[in-house]
């Protein structure tokens, strides 16, 4: 069974409670806009294309509502999290059908199929750079948890599986939140990927040793000249992979380019709360007068990615501008 | 009052077991080499330092139970860990006396003192480093419960604070045991020096927000090259700190230089269970299906260090060759 993040049937948003895995599988109905942005800004559902897809029917609730404006719905859910640029997307997507008299359900409906329709195209467009990659490093959970179906950085992966390569991946737990063991780690252990976890402080021994062949991170946000946001860690394995040779990729649909940014200074980063860091699954780590810092997103240059892996295919980061141009287009 | 990580008095090593910190300040009596080999490998005592001195001491209980060989006593304690160098020193430090004739116990004191006036040289010789120097990272614990008092990453920056200078640090979490969580935060909240915890993944972040002006760390072995073993993710946070500009200084005492190894390929690096990084206080934090890999340090080549502080003073990588020779001359 394909991994599923969330879906939505008969006046519900039913989400996978990503907070609970992988201990248990707990699907949570939730019938109201606040109970949708409750579960952006608690991680049960996360991953910039399911957040983003997750705010489009936490619009369509509020309209069935009655109660709401389509304005204070679209702020009240873009308050959630600063950083993903598909939560802005979806909640605009359906804002402009609600605003315009059009069924705000069918706009959700859409938008959901877009972005699993090209996660599927990330994935077969981005096979081919694993046919013969052996070891593959990922950060964080860019799956089909963090995508509705297929994943951005797994997508790939899956299909090169699919075409016969043998892949090993390399997951970085990614503290603080274990997005790596928790949920990467699960999406591989179902499908019978080998895998190992290793602490993210392992990640750069592997590299020296020549042990990793390639990176494939999922993103929150890639602003116009390439210079991206995604979970905090993703800059240090860029600058290990780029000192040691490896190349580097990001996989992300159109939804989570940004054209409005021109560079990664001007991607707002969302800082969590240090309780986080402060704990482990639940138990204090550190002694109770130490305080945290908790950025949960890191920006990464443009000069340390090899190629975007994109619906459209595999981007270059010089050749970005004009192929986010090209997929703005209204026949694009 | 200062920290002490060990003590010897009445037939007993005392130490404060670094397992259970900061959650409680339990001492444990080891009375036989077997109880100082355990406490040892399942890092009840740890940092390369101290685990030299603790090595040291149970060559004195093997010696007092009369049923070992000083051979005999050395192996059993040097197969406790591989990696720290300190550890081989220690022992056969303890090893020459005992097979001359001479005191064991004795010897052991003597090379506790000499660990501990080394250190001391080792915070009196940086610290002028840090006296206009704000925020400092450190990784791991290199701090007094490292290396019996002081420390050796830890005690410039004790020196340059007691001179006045206005230091905040910051403490990478580092996983999978915490040390930087649990041990390094531990001792900084008691001396009250400001300090902010980190999840590893988040350094990359503040080097390059230019929030880290300098790195501070331990090692385990130091090669004749200046390539030198640290607890893993020592070689990610070199790498980062190069990127960014930032100086990266490694601070040891002698015994933890090692002569005949020429480079950091000759270094052994430990690798322990999988289930330090597959779950945290018996708790799961993965798929049951899932495996890890546990490398417990890594070599980081001398390229990426800016000096070395000795208890002889700062050098530097092209000068280290020359600095371990004068150093091992008996007269020094």
């Amino acid at each position: 069974m394909p991994v599923r993040a969330l879906w939505y049937a008969r006046g519900a948003l039913s989400i996978l409670d990503q907070r609970e895995l992988p201990r248990r599988t707990h699907v949570r109905r939730l019938t109201t806009l606040p109970e949708v942005a409750d579960a952006i800004r608690t991680l049960a559902v996360r991953g910039a294309p399911s957040i983003g897809v997750a705010a489009a029917y936490g619009m369509v609730l509020a309209h069935r509502a009655g109660t709401y404006s389509p304005s204070r719905a679209a702020r009240e859910l873009g308050a959630t999290r600063p950083t993903a640029v598909d939560l802005f997307h979806g909640i605009e997507f359906v804002r402009r059908a609600w605003e315009a008299g059009d069924d705000p359900l069918a706009a959700a409906d859409a938008y959901r199929a877009r972005i699993v329709e090209e996660c599927h195209r990330i994935g077969t467009s981005g096979a081919p750079l694993f046919r013969t990659t052996r070891r593959v490093l990922t950060h964080c959970n860019a799956g089909a948890l963090a995508t509705v179906e297929w994943g951005t950085a797994l997508a790939p992966l899956r299909v090169a599986r699919d075409r016969g390569a043998h892949l090993f991946v390399w997951v970085d737990e990614t503290r603080p939140l274990l997005q790596g063991s928790r949920l990467t780690a699960w999406e591989l252990a179902r499908e019978r990927i080998p895998h190992a976890i290793i602490a993210d402080n392992a990640a750069g021994h592997f590299f020296r040793t020549g042990q990793v062949d390639a990176v494939i991170v999922g993103a929150d946000r890639i602003a116009r000249n390439g210079d991206f946001a995604n979970k905090i860690g993703t800059y240090e394995k860029a600058v290990l992979a780029h000192e040691n040779g490896v190349p580097f990729y990001v996989a992300a649909p159109w939804s989570t380019f940004d054209p409005t940014r021109a560079s990664g200074a001007a991607i707002p980063v969302e800082e969590r709360s240090e309780a986080e860091v402060l704990a482990y699954a639940g138990r204090p780590t550190a002694p109770a007068a130490s305080h945290a810092r908790n950025p949960a997103f890191d920006v990464t240059p443009a000069k340390y990615v090899t190629a975007f892996v994109t619906p459209s295919g595999v981007v270059r980061p010089r050749a970005l501008a004009g192929a986010i141009r090209r997929a703005a287009r209204p026949t694009a």
